[in-house]
This record gives structure tokens, sequence and C-alpha cells, in this order.
């Protein structure tokens, strides 16, 4: 490949500058970044790629662009980059709900240029270039969506991009992602945001210090958590049905629980502490998580 | 100190174990435990100590006894033990909720003999002796409780034998210590089984494969939903007022949060994302978990 211009150059943008970089996947790398604070950052910590002031400037020269801004910012860029774009640009992006954010991309981008979306499930709760790394998607999933208009020939290249990253890649339409992760990641991100505010609430309310003793469950929750505010606020809006529906989906259970506590039914509550744990031996087969116990803290 | 009688060698009384071995805090230390796969275990390991085959024999000869059962079993063990306890015995017990435990405690021991209850905050999704440490308990926190009718020197000495094993200790009454632990251990495991569950729920019904993209966050919750079942339907069982009041108030949340959502209240959800981070960077001051993103997984 040639040229790759990498839009929004935080953890994922600079992971990718970092991978491409290492596994010499582009002839030249060019990086847009809109933040003052993050481009010093770049500067300091001498990551490869060429810095450019306007994305539009670097479009010519690139066959591969790659959107790794929140996706509130798609629009706004998208405008700008619309009249450099011709038919061979390959263009993917790495945002985490895809239905409506593919909604807006067709509703702006010029006609007859292809977008194949990715989502890499690489995330962390700490966000910005300082953390990336071009091994942050080794061995990890990356969804590519497929779409009746999508290019096969761009697909294919997506996924030996992905692929030559480290990444395992599958194929999903942007329903069928939108809510398998409504689950699998934008609930448990809300439920640890709502879990420490409710810690917080009962903090401020009864004056005590709680924090100090959150090795007991609460901390696990809190690394979620901190997770970047202006990304998860897009993934829950874009993803508001879906998200809707986890979310009264788990009240429904949380309530029957609540009521199994009330009434004392303890058989009915060690049937289902003992079904969840075989989702945890599941994860560990699947080698999505490490099986040391307490994640090997101690 | 002479010699200790533990009962129930699992995670928490296999770590006593090892640590007051490590340690030499007792002379002696016998060991009851009813399951014969655990005790087979325990041969297996070599782990030290004499083991009895009921606690009763035991008592006579020593001045500690520590109950590490699930708190279920507390009643029909004192009553075991009742005639062959004096006043000079110290009883405590490694129970993670408090209030309606020590009254069962109380109903049942005998008159006159002193009953000092601790929580060692350390707590895992394994159990069973394979996984004790004699480090267990080093730097993590050991509630002790105080109630106007403990026995100061009793206490004294709780105090002391936890900091040999390495913890920081704190005095508590049982209603703070329930109000407290309700919030940084009960809500968030039981919050971790029904999310684990509504996955398995969501699975079932849409005919997905979700839990291989459960890196997205799924993953960190199906931990703590790996703990043991007995354990914690006695917990949830025991501290059932606390625990309700804490579910309602994270229903609440979470409706609020739902309906944010659903009017897109952009400032409303940045505000709460934000302000739930800060937990995150309290809790990494305070040393209750490593700063490593993603625990250092990757």
């Amino acid at each position: 490949m040639k040229n790759v211009l990498i839009i929004g150059c935080g953890l994922i943008g600079s992971s990718l500058l970092r991978g491409i970089k290492k596994k010499k996947i582009a002839k030249k790398i060019f990086v847009y970044e809109k933040s003052k604070k993050t481009l010093k950052k770049i500067r300091k910590l001498k990551l490869p790629g060429i810095i450019v002031t306007r994305p539009e400037e670097a479009v010519s020269k690139c066959k591969l662009i790659i959107f790794c801004t929140p996706m509130s910012e798609y629009k706004k860029i998208i405008l700008k980059l619309n009249k450099h774009l011709n038919k061979n640009h390959l263009i993917t992006d790495v945002g985490s709900s895809k239905s409506r954010s593919l909604k807006i991309v067709k509703n702006n981008l010029k006609k007859n240029i292809f977008w194949t979306s990715s989502h890499p499930i690489a995330g962390s709760e700490v966000s910005g270039p300082d953390y990336g790394s071009a091994n942050l998607f080794k061995n990890k999933w990356c969804v590519i969506i497929r779409e009746k208009q999508t290019n096969s020939t761009h697909l294919k290249f997506l996924i030996s991009f992905w692929k030559k990253l480290g990444s395992r890649t599958i194929l999903m339409t942007p329903e069928k992602h939108d809510k398998i992760f409504s689950i699998t990641s934008h609930l448990p991100h809300l439920i640890a945001y709502n879990l420490v505010k409710s810690a917080q609430d009962f903090e401020k309310k009864q004056k005590y210090d709680l924090i100090k003793f959150s090795a007991g469950g609460l901390r696990d929750f809190s690394r979620i958590a901190a997770s970047n505010e202006i990304m998860w606020r897009d993934i829950l809006f874009d993803n508001k049905t879906n998200v809707t529906n986890a979310i009264n989906l788990f009240i429904k259970n949380l309530n029957e629980f609540k009521r199994d506590i009330k009434l004392k039914k303890s058989k009915s509550i060690i049937t289902k502490l003992i079904k969840t744990k075989k989702v945890r031996t599941k994860i560990l087969k699947l080698k999505q998580d490490i099986s040391k116990p307490n994640f090997g803290r101690d």
C-alpha cells in the first residue's frame, strides 16, 4: 500500500500509527489531530508520521483514510474531505457503534465513494496517544461491517490490513454489530458509570468514606467507568434503541433478583449464581481474559 | 499465642493457616473442614495444621477460634462448640456481612462467651484452599467489629493478630459495616451476576455468539460473577435491607441515565461521566488497585 491518513490520534489512532510503521504496511503515514494538547504529546513522543494541519491536505496523496475521532466529529470532517475524494479511496473508521453513525456517513459522503467500517475491540479506560501501542490490536477481534453496497475489493483489503496488525477479523451487518455490542460493551460501561455514581451519592448522603474499601468489587467497575466521556456519549446516543433495550432487560433481571432476596428464595438465587459462573469459564476458554485470580493484582 | 482452631478451610481459612504458620503466630494450628473434597485438597497441598474430624475436639486446646465457613453454617457449629467454650476463648469470624449474622451468633452462643467479628477485605472470584496464600491479607483492610459489649482485651488481641498477617485494621459497628459493604461489595457483585445473566438471556433469544466479544467490558464483570454461590447467597440474605436499598438507588440512577440517553441530554451525560472518572483516580491514589491500563492484561 502507498500512503495512509489517520484522522484523530488518540489511543486507537496512535496505535494504528505505531502498528502501521512497525509492520511497514504503508509508505507514508499522514496524521491529522485537532487537539493542540494531543499534538504536543505526539511531538513529545516522537511518533512516526507526517502531521498535517488540515486533513484535506493529505487526501489526494493517500489510498487509505482511517477515522479515529469520536463519531460526533465524522460529519464535519467528511464535508471537508468530500471534494478531494475519489472512488479509489478506501475509507474506514473505528467507531464503537454502527447503525446510526453509518447513516450519517451515507447522508454526508459524496456519491460513489465507499466507506467500509471497522471496529477493533481494543479499547481501554485510558485515552490519548501516550497509551497507544503497536501491539494494541494483536489477538483482538476486529469487526468489519459488510453491507449490501460494500465494495468487495475494499473489504478484502481491510481484512488483510487488520490481520497484518495481528487482529482476528469477523464480518457483521451494522444491525447485528450494534445488538451484540449493546450487551457486551455498552451496557457494562453504562452500568459501571451508574454504579460508581451510586457509590458517590451514598458517600455524600451518609458521609462515609467508602472508596478505601473498594477492593471488594467496586474498584473493578471504576476501571471501565474511567473511559473517555465524549466517545461514550457518542456511542450511547448512536446506539440508543439497543442500549435502551439492554437497560430494560437488565433492570428486569435486577428486579427479579431483588424479589428473590426479599423472599429469601435460596434455590432460585443459587441456580442463578451457578449459571452465571459458567460464562467466566467460557470467557477464559476463549482467551478473552487472563485466568489469574484477581487479574494477578496481588 | 498458644493454639488456634480454624473452622472451614477454603480460600480464607487456608490463607489464615498458611499465614499463621509463616508468621509463627501460634504453636499449633487445628483445622476443621466439613467437605471431603476440600479435605482431600488440603492433604494433597500438604498444608500445615492438624486436621480434626469434629471441631469440638480441638476447642479446649485452643485460645483463638476462627470461623471461616459460609455464614449459614455458624449456628450449627456454635451449638456443637458451646459446652466446650469458656470465657478465655477468643472467637472471631471472617463473614462479609455482620448485623444479622451477629444476631444469630448472639442468639445461639453460650452466655458470657465473647465473639469479636472480623472482615478481611481479601476475597476473590476463586474459592477453595488451592488458591490460598500466606500473603492474602497483606496490605488489605481488615474491618474489626466493635460493639458495646465487645471485650477490649479481645479487640486489642485481634487488631494485633491481623496486623501480624500484614493487614491494616479499622473498627466499625455492624450497622456501619453493612451499609458500606452493601455499596462497595454486595451491590457490585449482584450487578455483575445480573449483567452476565442478561447477556445469557440475550444470547439465548438472539442466538448470537456474544461471549467471544466480551473484551469490550463484559469480561471484567464475569470475573466477580464467578465468586462462590453459597457465600454470596448468605451475604445477600443476611444484608437484605441494605442490599435492597442499594439496588433501589442504583435503579433510580440507571433510569435517569436512560432518560438522558433517550432525550439526548449531552451536557447531563458528559457531567456524569466526568464525575465518575474521579473515583478511579481516588482508588488509584489510595492504592486500592493497580494503575496499569486494562490491569496490565495486554
